[in-house]
Order: C-alpha cells, then structure tokens, then sequence
C-alpha cells in the first residue's frame, strides 16, 4: 500500500469539507466515503439505514438512569459498527474518508488527517447559496446546532477535543484557500512528507 | 502593500516553528521577527530586556490581592508595550512575526496566520538534538512546562484557546513535514489565498 493512501477529512459544518474530500478523492483515483459509509453500515449490520443517521444526532445522556443506560449503550453499539466498516474499507487503503471520527478511529495507522475551517461569516455564505430556503437566522442555527452536536459527537467518542489542531496532519481554512485552493495545497503538501 | 505582507507564525515549543518562520522569511526576502521583538520593546520603552522576557513566563495571578493585582497590571502593561511594537512592525509590512500573539494583536489586520505543532515524541528528539545537555525526563519537563505557559499566556490575553485551528489559515505537523516541508507547503499554499 502506498504513502497517505487513507486520507481522513473532517470538516466543520458549511465549510466545503465534504467537497474538498470528493475533489481531492477524484483527483488522486481514490474511492470516496461520506454518507456512503451510512449505507455500508447499515447493509454489514442488517440494521435500518435512518438508526445510523439520528444517532450522529443523538445526545449522549448523563449517566445514571436505566434510560441514559440504554440510549448510550445503542449509540456505543452503532459507533462499534461504523468503526469495524471503517477499518474495513481502510484495509484496501487509496480512500478518502469524511467525518464520523476516522481520524481516531485509524490512529494507529499510517493516515493522513485533514481538518477543514471556515469562519461563521464566510460559512454562512456558503450554507446560504447551498439551502436557498434558509434566511440568515435559520442558517446561523443550523450552524451553531451542528457545530455543538459534532464537537460533542467527537469528543465523546475520542476523547479528544474537536478542533484542536494537534489532531491533524494539516488544518486549513477554506474561507481563504476556498475548496480549490485546500485540494490543490492538501496535494502538494503530501508530496513533502 | 501586497497581499500577505504579513505572515504571523505561532507554534509549540520544540515544534521547529522558530526555524520554519526564519526560513519562510529568507526565501520571501521579509524581515523576521522572534526575540528581536523584546529587543525592540526595551527600545521603544526604556524598560529592561530581563522584564518582557520574565513576562511571558509570569503567572497571572487569580485577582483579589494587591500582589496579584500589581502583579497582573504590571504584565499587561508589558503586553501592550509589545503589541504596539508588533503593530508598528505590521505597518512597514513584508515580515514574519513567531508568538507574542502576534496574530491576536494584528486581528483587524490581513494576515496570514500559521500554527505549527508536532507530536511530544517528535518534539522531545528534536529539542534532544538542540539541547545535548538534557536528557529525556528533562526535556519532557521543559517541554510539558512550556506547552503549559504558552497556552496559559495566549489564552489569557486573547480571550482565545491556544492550539485551536480555528484561529489560523494553516496549521502544519512539522513532525510529519519536517521544518523543510512546512515552508514548502506555506509557500505553496500563499499563492493560492
């Protein structure tokens, strides 16, 4: 298996993350995953496609109640089955993966982990010329909705803190780079490790 | 003045930061930054070197104390001392400016803003390598007292958290680029902001 043959992207919501990772999967020959990994999920585990979707929004209760009990350990369960297809796919290598805590999950291989960032201004714009039936207002909740439930999500499940750049390889802002400039940088850069 | 006149490079103690902001600084032909810039503030105040180099270890203290409110008044007027040092650098343009929160005090300002970081174990070979004095437990200690006053510090004066990729255009692991491969990769990457 070659050099960087697993690239994990995570990206924070509206910041073109999912377009960088597909780019960049389409200019190197890679197979790309996204919301495909949903799918092989569900298909490896005979569970029901939307089980996999909620519970990247499901909260992580407090413990000490039956009810906390059982809703956490459902969530365990699933996180468990995303990562087994994880590492699946990432056996065959030349992947890039968005989201879903590849970059944990594959710690101990040779990845090459991306974070991609934008400012809330610059991400707003996006988000607004992609759901054009979103005011500003509702976009900003989208937005900060997301941005809680996705550093919640990845802190629980790493242990780590969303975010820091320690975590990745290299972290860009695509409200500068904008998505061509990260796919063109993230290229050249790998060629210098 | 053109575009990124300004290059402002924070970084992890043993990170090689200092270098790739030397470096960076050859090859553009921009004046760089690092220690000069306390040189700069003694000569601009009348102030003893000694003081801003004990500032930027100094505690601040939790208020409720004279001690600790001399204490921090004394640190902040030394903060401000530097950041107009900093901005009076930033108005000549084409330089590279390493810590001081420098891209914190030029936030108004277009700059292009680095973070550089490395694993402990990569920092601990390489500041074993600079340090031939130290041995490992010593150098881990340098190193986890360092990583600790640097965030206390920026944190502090920024109201921002040290390490976040968030704050920066780029954040770069020297330890999988090498000092060489982080201002390839910067240099790279300006051209296409």
């Amino acid at each position: 298996m070659k050099k960087h043959s697993i690239i994990t992207v995570s990206r924070q919501f509206g910041s073109g993350g999912h377009e960088v990772g597909k780019r960049l999967a389409e200019e190197l020959s890679y197979k790309f995953y996204d919301n495909e990994l949903i799918n092989l999920a569900a298909a490896a585990s005979g569970l029901n496609k939307e089980v996999f979707v909620k519970s990247e929004e499901a909260k992580t209760l407090p413990e000490g109640s039956l009810l906390a009990d059982r809703n956490n350990k459902k969530n365990d369960k699933i996180f468990a089955i995303k990562a087994d297809v994880i590492k699946h796919i990432a056996e065959r290598g030349n992947c890039v993966i968005v989201g879903r805590c590849a970059d944990y999950i594959l710690e101990s291989w040779d990845t090459f982990d991306i974070f991609i960032h934008a400012s809330e201004d610059s991400r707003i714009i996006g988000l607004m010329k992609k759901h054009t039936d979103w005011d500003e207002k509702t976009t900003r909740k989208h937005m900060k909705k997301n941005d809680k439930d996705r550093a919640e999500y990845y802190n629980y499940y790493t242990g780590r803190e969303w975010g820091q750049a320690y975590n990745y390889a290299l972290c860009l802002d695509s409200g500068m780079f904008g998505v061509d400039g990260c796919v063109r940088v993230i290229k050249d850069s790998i060629q210098y490790t």
